[in-house]
């Protein structure tokens, strides 16, 4: 997949990794470029989270310098040392000023950075910048990810192109996950921040793979203009056909990570319609999504639709049990809250496949949303029982 | 264990359970008997949580009916009939009124009552009633128990005794399993109903398991006055041995189900010190207990400290990250929200026992709290992805 124009990434390894793979990324815009971001909102924040966001509230940036194996959070004021000496490190190399370069990390938590490994990887990566670079980046922010992520839509005025990571301790609430689009498309600050932030609202805010949320989550996106095309502003007859095709790749990246899922076996759509307005379809269908107990029945194919019940009576939504209708693998298991008629091993068959969907309709209203989710398996506690050892 | 003066008990095999296992059971008092109930707080809500809801309002009772193997939830009309019909049959069996009469299911959720095994069941019960039939009724009201649940303690005018099951779906906010308490005390309803509400925020309101509430959680006590004392009333200078008599009882059934938690191989005590009240005690501690990530990392005895923040992170309070202290199998691995002094060494030979802590001190107030959960094994997700198959 190509970058868009006036973009440049690349990927190496620099020793963060015990594997010894890929752990540090450029993404670097040859033109001044506008920066736009959104970030986790666990109080606990990382050191790079720290200092981004600083940046970002510039308005705009070069590059995006990242790195896996660390997460460089709950490191103290040596941490915010660090998040700034990549930044240094990076602007050095880049010939710019170090709030010009936006910092991410990911991997183990409260372990200070090996400074000398991931300096030496910023030079590397320097380097190793290449117009084809994107498969290179995507690499190298690769945690328990089995997978790279990226996506690309064309947009007026160029593409927009982005590359994510995350398969664990991701939830909403905040963007979920380390992801980096960037456009050749002109736009405005404002078109930029409203593309964002709709995208995200309807791809990362929209998954969950286990509930948690991480200290380290951002999405970054840069616009450098150089397609050349006229500036997209609030008022711009394509500013719909822009926001489509971030959205677009947002929502390729969030469903790619659904699918990465750590340990996971299928990919669950958890559909809510009915629902008297996009709020409530939301914590509905989020409620569900997070039962630890329904997603242990969906790795079994065990059709027990009673937990998709228990779990959405734990919301603050005032509804009616008695009018709440259920499908399990397209049968209808529940009716009015109690038994419905759908066939029970026919809802078996299709929960053994790797798509399955529930679907409930509360019947209050006429608000719908669509959250993906996985199911849990033993493999997932496997890989979170060993994480840091 | 024995039952107090003027109460019997008793647990059949009625077929309701395909293992062919007890699982019908009664608990009767002989005398006309006070009742209280504490019952959980999910929307959705089981038939005989309904019935048992309007005949404690009635403020006394003969008897609880109980069975497992199917929990009569989201089973509409027909399964508050089918309670109804438990009560009515025991009634006739007691010679006494329908609304004497206290209902309790657990089990699947879903599937409509076989009456007919029920109310062969409740028969057999009747006949089995004996002084000595505690044990036999703890082991009627198991699921996926693995062995029986029951507590005493001597309190002011004669002792009080309770009986639960619980495993699983466990979480807070209510009752969160089924519990029965008796007592052959004398008390006042005001009395016992306070007793009752301050003995479960003490113990079941501070156990998780697995985040999810049940629809059928209720605990139940009743008080026929057998001993002979004179009656407890609000300003009775025993009213304080009464109270800590409940709440002895109702620790040691919570730590019971914590202990015998699905597939757990480790029982976990998460202390949050340093909290500004009570309240923000318990959401951080809950919030700790119930992340998915740190019950995989304990169960691996990876002294993973960075999902403690991350999870406490996600609460409301508004605390400062950089005055959080976090000790893990009794070793400071963080202080001021970086790297501790501790010894992870130390901390992963401590995770390996049976028990092990989570200490959080957030350096904020006094209140301090403990909730008790368990580790998450490959094991609870085997359980819970074959449980209706």
């Amino acid at each position: 997949m190509n970058l868009p124009q006036g973009f440049r990434a690349s990927g190496v390894a620099a020793g963060l990794k015990a594997s010894g793979r890929p752990d540090v990324g450029l993404l670097v815009s040859d033109l001044p470029a506008l920066a736009v971001g959104v970030f986790t909102t666990n109080r606990v924040q990382a050191a790079p989270i720290e200092v981004t966001k600083r940046h970002v509230r510039r308005g705009s940036a070069r590059a995006v310098v990242v790195n896996a194996g660390n997460a460089n959070a709950c490191t103290g004021s040596q941490g915010l040392k660090d998040a700034r000496a990549m930044a240094k490190e990076t602007a050095a190399l880049l010939k710019t000023k170090e709030q010009q370069i936006l910092v991410a990390s990911t991997g183990v938590i409260g372990v200070p950075m090996d400074m000398t490994k991931t300096r030496a990887g910023i030079a590397s990566a320097a380097e190793a910048l290449d117009a084809g670079g994107l498969d290179a980046l995507a690499g190298a922010i690769m945690t328990t990810d089995t997978r790279p992520k990226t996506a690309a839509a064309d947009v007026p005025g160029g593409s927009v192109v982005g590359v994510a990571k995350g398969a664990g301790m991701i939830a909403p609430e905040m963007a979920t996950m380390l992801c980096f689009l960037a456009t050749d498309a002109s736009a405005d600050r404002g078109v930029l921040a409203q593309a964002l932030q709709r995208a995200t609202a309807s791809s990362f805010n929209l998954i969950s793979v286990d509930g948690c949320r991480s200290t380290n989550d951002c999405v970054l996106f840069l616009a450098n203009g150089a397609g050349g095309g006229e500036p997209l502003t609030a008022e711009h007859p394509e500013l719909q056909a822009f926001e489509a095709g971030v959205a677009e790749v947002c929502r390729s990246l969030a469903r790619q990570i659904v699918d990465d899922g750590e340990g996971a076996t299928k990919v669950v759509a958890v559909t809510i319609k009915g629902a008297v307005n996009d709020r409530e379809a939301r914590e509905a269908a989020l409620r569900i999504a997070d039962s630890v107990l329904l997603r242990c029945a969906l790795h079994g194919a065990d059709p027990n639709w009673g937990r998709v019940l228990a779990a959405l009576g734990t919301t603050r939504i005032p509804f009616d049990p008695h009018l709440i209708d259920v499908w399990l693998g397209g049968e209808q298991l529940a009716k009015g809250g109690a038994l419905g008629p759908g066939d029970r091993d026919k809802a078996r068959a299709a929960l053994l496949e790797r798509e399955v969907e529930v679907l409930v309709d509360m019947n209050r209203g006429d608000a719908s949303t669509t959250v993906l989710t996985n199911d849990l398996s033993p493999e997932y506690i496997r890989i979170n029982a060993e994480y840091t050892t």
